[in-house]
């Protein structure tokens, strides 16, 4: 067995050859997606109206656990991945902790997070469908930046909806979407309905995910040859994130670690989702005793204080619905959250792995995210995102556990992306003019009074 | 043979044992440090009082062709490094070119460039030493940053006098620093003698990199058990730098790559002198006959229109002289110039290969530089600094000749880093107010007059 270096790469090669869909092995399956207006399971040709048709193949696929990543993909992806898994020396030396900690790190690629590897997917199966243009929303920004990135690969034009006061407050954001040619659009805008009756009712807005999502789906449904795309929560999502769990277990078995407890952060769910697959499928074929841990902020606790209920997937309420762990379509967390994972739901397959009691969660306040990114990028080198940080920070308490313990586990968690755009987030950790925010009962109470049934 | 992958990772088992002292090798050596009070060849002892004692020692050996990377660097080496040696296959198809391009690339790091390399090494000595801290000044804040990083694995306290204007402009680099533990003074600052004086004559002024090293040095004189440390131009930081060659020539080796032309961008020229250390030597001894490249910005053109002349290495005249082509101490580029390469001399090293023809030099205007920066991230997916991207605009360059010429050729560049902190010149670029200086004669003899000595 060889040494465990600092970093573990994979050659390219190892590249997996399937993501893995979960849905093949789990008991038992998550409920269908509802059309709101017969409360029927959407079809395949509904969900194509507004998605490429080989993402609802996927989406709707429960029957091959391994699905093949076409040759044009692995070509993008052999010029990002293998992603390095990387032992934290440096980290358990500054814990003083005998467990083994490891990170598997997807910040290699100027996107800065995992989030290229659905983009490099979604853009190409658009490609062989014969569309002309895409569509979709950005809030912070990482989503928009790896699909205006897969689209500079594949040449094919991009309109980003990017949240107003977002585009405003991250002009440089914005500004590496466009130097790879997508085309930002301010949200609200007057190049859709719902846009100009937004501006017509709040001429001053600042805009929101929800709205941003509306405009991208309007422009898409209207639009000749045009499919919106998203970055997280959906199926197909989680399938195209399993890329990253699948070379994480090819390295485990290469270099002989056991994870005992894999830690990831979740706000769709899509790159936990990703993290544990192939991981969960053992555990769920009885192959392992693997702790699986989502991490989520406490100001956004949808696992964690949510409702396991059928919700809309937009705060326009205009998507099918889905079952999952909600805080309500109509929550929003505190404007003074800065760190990520703002969305209300969970990916649907997540919430049924933790309904069923595969999975833990826990939720975070971001001062103690932000206390474990900085003391991580003093001693790891590397500064990593805010939404990252909250994998970081449950690592870091399972590894001081260990320590008093005297417990020699295996932590591995997800180091999803970097930190290099979130600067201003970092700048108010830094002058302590950052604070905590976790909504009261009678706040979630709001956020449950959007939901479409009056479940309890 | 093994077939050669996208992104050669060489093992840490490979990272160099030592680094490539380019002096040892040289037939005639750059002529010595000269303090301008004696008009005589400075001592180590009046280097000493200024410079961490270990690092003069390096930048006076001239015979040691090897010298032994200590194992605490070469541990920190291995937290970021080896970097890959990169095949542009996407950036070959789109040029349509026979050539065959390859690139180093020293991005992979948070500081987001090859400054790293030197800050692990010159704080391993501080610390060594038994300093207490330390001064340096910063620019655009590359240097800054990787300092600050180095200075946090070591613990070691870190005052960057960071050019004013610079830090209200910056404020994410300044907030990366401090997020390192760093202190970050905007310079001019009342801080120190020469600070107070230049605030006293101009209030309102935004501060310059010439005054920032003056305040820097200051307080390092006059701070027990403190040193000043600097990013680039001085022998021992090329000698740092030449981990980069020496790793780029173990895996040209193992994979059987032979370059016909190594291209870097020149600033102050550490990055471009470590990247061919090791090539150059070889053909100094006449083992290869490769064309090397240094690549500058035609705003800062200190090796195609500079003098080669004894010059003063700051603004302020109070450094020791040095033998190198220069534009004169009082030289600044206009500011309308976005692409870093600011500095008015060259390191004497690579002015001493150039003056005697070992390697070529050119200039380029930087409306073309983001260009082919553009071009390059849209193919190849990495957004690279406008500084790399000099490098990259020759590479492109003679890939397009080969095209012309159906010459099969091997071009190797040094990708110095990343734009992640550059993007505000990206937007001049998207927006198309960026715009081209070339210095007139006119312009050049106002630099040429700040030159100590009446050359022409």
């Amino acid at each position: 067995m060889p040494k465990i270096p600092y970093k573990i790469y994979l050659t390219e090669d190892e590249i997996p050859q399937s993501w893995y869909n979960l849905k093949a092995v789990m008991k038992e399956l998550p409920p269908p997606f509802i059309n709101p207006g017969t409360l029927k399971p959407c079809t395949a040709e509904e969900l194509s109206r507004v998605f490429c048709s080989g993402l609802v193949n996927q989406e709707l696929n429960t029957t091959d656990k391994d699905i093949e990543i076409p040759e044009e993909i692995r070509a993008f992806y052999k010029m990002y991945r293998p992603s390095p898994l990387v032992r934290a020396y440096c980290l358990e030396k500054q814990l003083d902790t005998p467990a083994e900690i490891y990170y598997k790190f997807e910040g290699t690629n100027t996107s800065g997070s995992h989030k290229l590897n659905s983009a490099a997917a979604q853009v190409y199966y658009a490609k062989k469908q014969g569309l002309t243009s895409l569509t979709t929303e950005t809030g912070a920004g990482q989503w928009g930046t790896a699909l205006a990135m897969a689209c500079a690969y594949y040449d094919l034009p991009l309109s980003v909806y990017m949240v107003k006061i977002s585009s405003e407050q991250k002009p440089y954001r914005k500004a590496v979407i466009e130097t790879y040619g997508g085309k930002v659009i301010p949200s609200p805008s007057n190049t859709t309905e719902v846009g100009r009756k937004i501006l017509a009712e709040n001429p001053g807005t600042g805009g929101s995910l929800g709205c941003a999502i509306s405009e991208a789906i309007e422009t898409a449904v209207k639009t000749k040859n045009c499919r919106y795309v998203l970055g997280s929560v959906l199926d197909h999502v989680l399938l195209h994130q399993s890329v990253i769990g699948e070379e994480m277990k090819t390295a485990c078995e290469k270099y002989d670690i056991k994870p005992d407890i894999i830690i990831g952060c979740a706000g769709g769910g899509s790159n936990f989702g990703g993290l544990i697959a192939p991981f969960m499928g053992d555990k769920i074929n009885g192959k392992n005793n693997i702790r699986f841990i989502a991490v989520e902020p406490a100001s956004c606790p949808s696992l964690t204080r949510g409702k396991y209920a059928f919700d809309f997937g937009d705060t326009g309420q205009t998507t099918p619905l889905m079952k999952m762990y909600t805080l309500g379509s109509g929550f929003m967390p505190s404007p003074n959250h800065a760190g990520g994972l703002r969305y209300h739901g969970m990916s649907r397959i997540v919430s049924k792995l933790y309904a069923d009691g595969y999975l833990e969660a826990r939720s975070v306040e971001q001062s103690k995210v932000f206390a474990a990114a900085t003391m991580f990028a003093r001693c790891e080198g590397t500064l990593p995102a805010p939404e990252s940080s909250h994998a970081l920070k449950a690592a870091i308490d399972e590894a001081l556990k260990c320590k008093e313990s005297g417990e020699k586990k295996t932590i591995v968690f997800g180091l999803t992306g970097t930190g290099y755009f979130d600067m201003s987030a970092y700048m108010s950790y830094n002058d302590q003019s950052m604070t905590d925010y976790i909504p009261t009962d009678e706040d979630l109470a709001k956020g449950f009074a959007t939901l479409p049934q009056a479940e309890s």
